[in-house]
């Protein structure tokens, strides 16, 4: 330990605390215990480049304690991390500024409360919900299993990043990270070191009033490599454990850090030292006791920056231009898979992939669209060698099983595999995806549409960092039958459609579902929803109704009145569609004029101009009837003042489906009576 | 292991894939493994007697591997389990016929897909989603040691039950039966005994394929009692198996049952006995290897309910009738006690609690809802002595510590104690309230509502077994402030909202708090989540303005026009409608008659008389903004075609909350400007 790696952690330390005492909010406790193993993570192991943040075989370090923001802000700062717009460029500013650093958790700043992807280039993921930036690092370890096996060829190992993770006490307390935990232990993940600081505080006090657990035999329990660091500033042990970690190669390893919260500070050891700044004496007598001049703010000794430049700046700028020397030679020995990979990184698809999609003939009997689905993804996956994935142990029922040839499991022994089990682990399956999706491969996950419940905290992380991940529901209604109301959706596609940038698509039909994947295979910065049906959906007659294509604008006038403007219009997504249309048929036999409006994707007709809108809802056909198996929540904004919802008002029961639809009124008989009445209402 | 044991074993095993078969719907397998486990328990140590189902001191039996209920309705069915309506009366006729096992999985028999609370006396709590069973069973036993120290005296051990919980693979697998155990551990729950049914096969194959972990070390780790039984069919070694549970004072157990899924069928460790019927030959097959009558469906040999009778029966009515005995006596010793006791049983509250509720002047400067919270909750808790809970170790930021005299912390040496420290664990903390609630206690836990993402598919078990859970969640809006986009919520509400028969309560200021209490804690059937904010609200001047007690009908005209209907409607809810009353005093000074309508719960203004709803929201004044930090989804239903709506249409963002009230357009001069210009409009 030289007198620099000194300085250089207590100079992480006093920025930090200057940060959070200027922005008078913020958590200092965490990066005073914890700079020494993130300083020696960074200056002597990790295999980054500040200059190129996104440099494809870069080790990965994901702070899943994101309310320890500050710490990831002082690492950028002082390694001077570019800038990088939107994830594709690297621009030459800074990613965080002393100005950045000196507006902590102000409006734009790019030093906000928690990590943000996207918004601060260095940031890997978004953390602060405990629990998702671990589960999501296993998705990047798996991501960087997958890569070696498709990519590194003999003498061009291209792909050997490891995946770092700094976890709290408050991570481990969280079901997703043990979820997380068992997959990647049964996994072999080997690639992937959890740094757990083990601080003994919580915000209610010791752990020792809530979580008095062996977290290192559990952990041995899941299959990991355990070793333990008894003092967090003994940089020496800790250069031991990340050796350790490297020389491990058939587990992942937990490294358990006995730390202090709040390290050096009058409030050392006190859940006082989590969340609130420790005040301008505070931060004095901080500084004196760590050697630091007490009175300057936000101080940048002699020589810290250039030593960090000599360290992760010179190890990192070494091994980014040595790999892209070696895939420079590697595109002359195998351009395809150059080109294959330079795709990848842009996120772009391979020319001409729509020419797989399949198209459907009419069919009155149709399939469910779980299977049209599973059929389309299959073409999809074909056609895109990098889109991978798996389900919440449900493939079966959710049809997500990639079946052509080359497509095996992803396991210890085949890394090569593109389908994974995910176990019944809905909430790590969604994070998995994101981790997976962050390093730019095209991943889903499937279940239940009533378990996206489980797993809607990293569902909602899909959205905010705008990343596309493939989340596949199926089994999206009452239409579920026998299994009951626990398992039939009601209110969760009303809280899926409330998330600010997530997709959700409920198609109506085969056709429907290829026309789904046609907008999500493209998607680039968007996560989708399919919503998907257990039960067979008729496959429409395109010839007598419009074209599928309509879905790409959300919603489309399926069917319509023989001529003019419709008395009435039913608004349906799904399998309600095929029930709307059997409804007008009935109304169009009575000579009253209706129109049957296929809905499957709101948030992409709410972005269409007025004039489509209102083409397809004209604002003076007020009489609307909305027909969807699922709460009525939200429908108001398309039926209007004068229209009604056929929806659902409670839980669903246990029954077949077809008994269900009667006693909760989903029949063409029903729907067209309630379209009769309101045009007869005047 | 007599003759009887085996025939009535195999009866049990008989009955479930005759049910599931003439359902053509089910899951045989698992019965067929678990039949002996499941018979030993019931027939040789639950203390339960069938002809009264709530006895308060029996012990709960729950089968978190729900999709197994048939073997829970042969049992009710083969014991004679009796009915009680709601849960407070114990009926004469049956819980479960021949014909409603018969009718299994069809509309309206007792026997759904899924054991459902309420539907069916005997389930002691909902199951199917996997994990929720256990996790709830952790509360039934936190609150079974609670009623014991509060209610136990000398000669009178009134609470000593047991809590089993049945889990399979996949609930092991689930991030919240893992968050529970890990409480249950800590908290040293002897009298809780989980048995993992071992079957090694999941939905998409062997658990090797995913599930390698050794369970049995984790569970030690979290301090746990482990104990193997490697033959489910050896009845004595299970039975060894239960004493030791029974021996055990220190610790929860884990009694790991190596099982055969679908055992004695032609698919018996296949996946294929999971989830679908062995078809007519497969059951023949089955019963010939049983010994069972192969052409009789349904059948029920001679002796068998008798056997039963003189095992469960006897014993559960010697026990039950001996409590009662012991507890007319205890009346006589304590009779306020007694009284206590049975004003728990049947959901009722101290007389006069109410008068504890306090009320607060008006105060422009205000306090947060959060805080007003924390007083009601302490008034309300000191005034009903069952009222216990706690927060996702965040109770200093939720402020739901008690605080009063005689309150300490629920811990292992502690029973008595009423505030639970769950840790970061919010999935596990509302399952575990669930099933204090189910054990009749009043509990609360607490969040941030950010956090009610995690804990989605608990909050919806309680709202589908209609049990009054309170779930407690601040920081509920952009009002968090700096911690930014990872912790504001936007789209939560609609979620919650969307849930049918949960009372949702978004209070206005302290005054609208008090009231939201007094409707929550009046609660028999329904749970409430109590939405609140970080930042201080102005406590209102109800001389002025309308009286709080307006909240009871979910939406009340707080300010009004000077005189005759007004021109526009300002709707708000929570922080937003000091914000409506401040734009409408500037609209009122402009001369433009405005409205105020505080709506704190959607779901109790819905359910008012029309006439009501017309006088809050008069059908011609279309003019109308509504203004909540939140998800615009879901407004449409009140504002109308002529509306709008002031919401967030993205993700929030990192800064002190005064800057994205302008950021996001929450100001009073947004909100009349908006006002402004649709009466303008005309």
């Amino acid at each position: 330990m030289t007198d620099l790696d000194t300085l250089s952690v207590n100079t992480i330390r006093g920025l930090c605390m200057d940060a959070v005492q200027k922005a008078n909010s913020g958590h200092p406790g965490t990066p005073m215990g914890m700079a020494p193993v993130a300083y020696t993570l960074w200056q002597r192991f990790l295999r980054f480049d500040p200059a190129d943040p996104i440099w494809p075989n870069r080790d990965r370090f994901v702070l899943s304690e994101g309310h320890a923001s500050a710490l990831l802000w002082s690492l950028l700062y002082l390694t001077g991390v570019r800038t990088v717009d939107p994830e594709y460029e690297v621009l030459g500013r800074p990613a965080v500024t002393l100005d950045d650093l000196k507006s902590f958790r102000q409006l734009d700043s790019r030093c906000p409360g928690h990590p943000e992807y996207r918004w601060t280039s260095g940031v890997e993921t978004t953390t602060g919900p405990l629990g998702q930036g671990v589960a999501t690092s296993v998705g990047m370890a798996i991501a960087g299993r997958w890569l070696g096996a498709r990519f590194n060829r003999p003498d061009f190992p291209l792909f050997d990043f490891d995946v770092y993770a700094l976890a709290g006490d408050g991570c481990m307390m969280e079901g997703v990270a043990s979820e997380a935990a068992s997959l990647a232990g049964h996994l072999r993940l080997s690639n992937l070191c959890w740094i757990y600081d083990s601080n003994r505080v919580t915000i209610e006090g010791h752990t020792d009033i809530t979580f008095t657990e062996d977290v290192a035999a559990r952990f041995l329990a899941y299959g990991w490599n355990v070793t333990t660091i008894a003092d967090a500033n003994d940089l020496d042990r800790i250069s031991r454990a990340f050796h350790t970690f490297r020389a491990e190669t058939a587990r992942p390893t937990l490294i358990l850090v006995h730390s202090h919260i709040g390290y050096g500070s009058p409030v050392e050891d006190s859940p006082k030292a989590h969340g609130a700044p420790f005040g301008p004496e505070g931060v004095k007598a901080t500084k004196r006791a760590l050697g630091l001049p007490p009175d300057a703010d936000f101080h940048l000794p002699d020589g810290v920056s250039d030593w960090f430049a000599r360290g992760i700046g010179a190890r990192g700028a070494e091994l980014r231009t040595g790999w892209e020397k070696m895939f420079d030679a590697y595109r002359g020995a195998y351009p395809d898979s150059a080109d294959e990979l330079e795709r990848i990184q842009r996120r772009e698809l391979p020319d001409g992939w729509e020419s797989a999609l399949p198209t459907f003939p009419a069919d009155p009997k149709g399939l469910a669209s779980r299977d049209s689905s599973g059929q389309v993804l299959n073409a999809v996956a074909k056609a895109v060698p990098w889109v991978l994935g798996g389900s919440a142990d449900l493939t079966p029922s959710t049809k997500t099983r990639l079946t052509f040839g080359g497509t095996g499991d992803f396991q210890p022994g085949a890394r090569s595999g593109r389908n994974l089990h995910f176990g019944v682990r809905e909430h790590a399956s969604a994070a998995v995806a994101n981790g997976m999706a962050l390093t730019k491969l095209r991943p889903y996950w499937s279940g239940f549409l009533i378990f996206s419940d489980y797993a809607k905290a990293a569902i909602r992380l899909s959205a905010l960092m705008e990343i596309p991940t493939v989340h596949i529901f199926t089994h999206d209604s009452i239409g579920v039958g026998e299994d009951g109301p626990t398992h039939q959706p009601v209110e969760q596609l009303a809280g899926l459609r409330a998330t600010p940038g997530l997709l959700v698509f409920r198609p109506a039909d085969a056709n429907e579902v290829v026309e789904t994947w046609r907008v999500v295979a493209a998607l680039r910065r968007e996560p989708a929803a399919l919503v998907l049906s257990r039960q067979p959906l008729p496959t429409l007659d395109r010839d007598r109704l419009a074209a599928a294509s309509g879905l790409a604008w959300g919603a489309y006038v399926l069917a319509d009145a023989p001529s003019g403007e419709p008395e009435v219009i039913l608004l349906a997504t799904g399998s309600e569609v095929a029930l709307a249309l059997a409804a007008h048929e009935e109304l169009t036999a009575e000579g009253i004029a209706s129109r049957v409006v296929s809905m499957p994707c709101w948030e992409l007709f709410d972005r269409q101009p007025q004039e489509y809108r209102h083409q397809v809802l004209p604002p003076a056909v007020t009489r609307r009837v909305a027909v969807e198996e699922g709460s009525t929540f939200g429908w108001d904004r398309y039926v209007g003042d004068g229209g009604v919802i056929v929806g659902m008002h409670t839980f669903g029961a246990s029954a077949p489906l077809r008994q269900l639809l009667t006693k909760f009124g989903f029949t063409p008989e029903r729907v067209a009576h309630v379209a009769r009445e309101l045009v007869a209402s005047g």
